[in-house]
């Protein structure tokens, strides 16, 4: 048997759950490593969420023949389309949905102050954002195609805190494709053992 | 024979600038087709601009055996390290360079009032960008190793711009690795033909 692959950090990290699910559906073993927050050892947060995209890649490349064999597509054509959304969530979707998860969902918690301004003004991005979805979803199953790939998976470690620990749920599930999309993408069972994963987790 | 690309677009965008200096490293046969921007034929750029990055990964994986064949790596861990850089470049060295780029080099010839403080802060914000591909360059020749990659052509287009259309050029030339590394991937004959390109056109 094959020694597991290694995650470091908390599951409750959006980029760590983003690599977390795409290791279950490509049905790889791994084992998690806790990460001493209070030493620093998770720097340069920004980079790190950067490289969760890149590990999700590597580990499609690298296990192309195990579990969810059309994950990140099977010839350059399919591959492209994923990767086209892939570019959609880290550039355009991420941004302002993790100031929204860090100010509605985190910021609370945490006893630091809202910006409320901020709030506004990336709910308008992330509203401009999913109109954007929402036609291409009237068009397709899923982002990329009508197989559910990478591209899909991405969305969701914001999406999910979005819709269950802030007000603005309704962004998503007011709308009929985006809506029906993640009803979809988000009872997979691979995100569902991702979420176990974060309620047992500190 | 087979059929020229067509590539859609003026070569002057950092997009399509972006696309072409990629099919020639992959020694691909292009042809530029004009865009009429009054028609509005350009629509959604900041779709586009993704776009460009997710057709240059085609490219490379589609033309695999054609010209520079190292260009997107030749293994999973190289295409990992690739992507890292590629979305670094995408998610934080392009936001605020294209930001500067169009404030400092395009807006004065549109005359389009510049924005001081937005101009600022995305200075800033590149600067700690740098900052890290200096560290970066000082362990590796170029940023995904040893290799020229796809990861530094992504940074060609804006940083052309950067340093011979504004005044910020010293943000890459004062720093010893980024201006050894911004020396050589600017001289490479794939990008002088792109800018030789850019040059005839209107």
């Amino acid at each position: 048997m094959a020694t597991p692959v290694k995650v470091h950090g908390p599951p409750l990290s959006t980029a760590v759950s983003r690599v977390l699910a795409c290791l279950i559906e490509k049905d790889v073993q791994f084992q998690l490593i806790p990460v001493n927050m209070s030493k620093g050892e998770h720097k340069s947060p920004d980079f790190l969420k950067i490289q969760s995209r890149a590990i999700c890649r590597y580990v499609c490349e690298k296990y192309a023949e195990k579990g969810n064999k059309g994950l990140y597509g099977s010839n350059p054509l399919a591959k492209a389309s994923i990767d086209q959304w892939l570019e959609a969530e880290g550039q355009s979707f991420n941004p302002p949905s993790s100031v929204l998860v860090f100010q509605l969902a985190f910021a609370p918690r945490m006893k630091i102050k809202q910006d409320q301004s901020l709030i506004n003004q990336n709910h308008d991005k992330l509203a401009k954002v999913l109109e954007v979805y929402e036609k291409r979803l009237g068009e397709s199953r899923f982002l990329a195609g009508d197989e559910f790939s990478l591209a899909d998976l991405s969305h969701l470690p914001n999406t999910h805190y979005l819709v269950n620990a802030t007000d603005r749920g309704e962004l998503f599930t007011s709308k009929k494709n985006v809506g029906r999309w993640w009803a979809e993408i988000s009872s997979r069972d691979s995100w569902k053992k991702v979420v176990d994963m974060q309620k047992h987790s500190s």
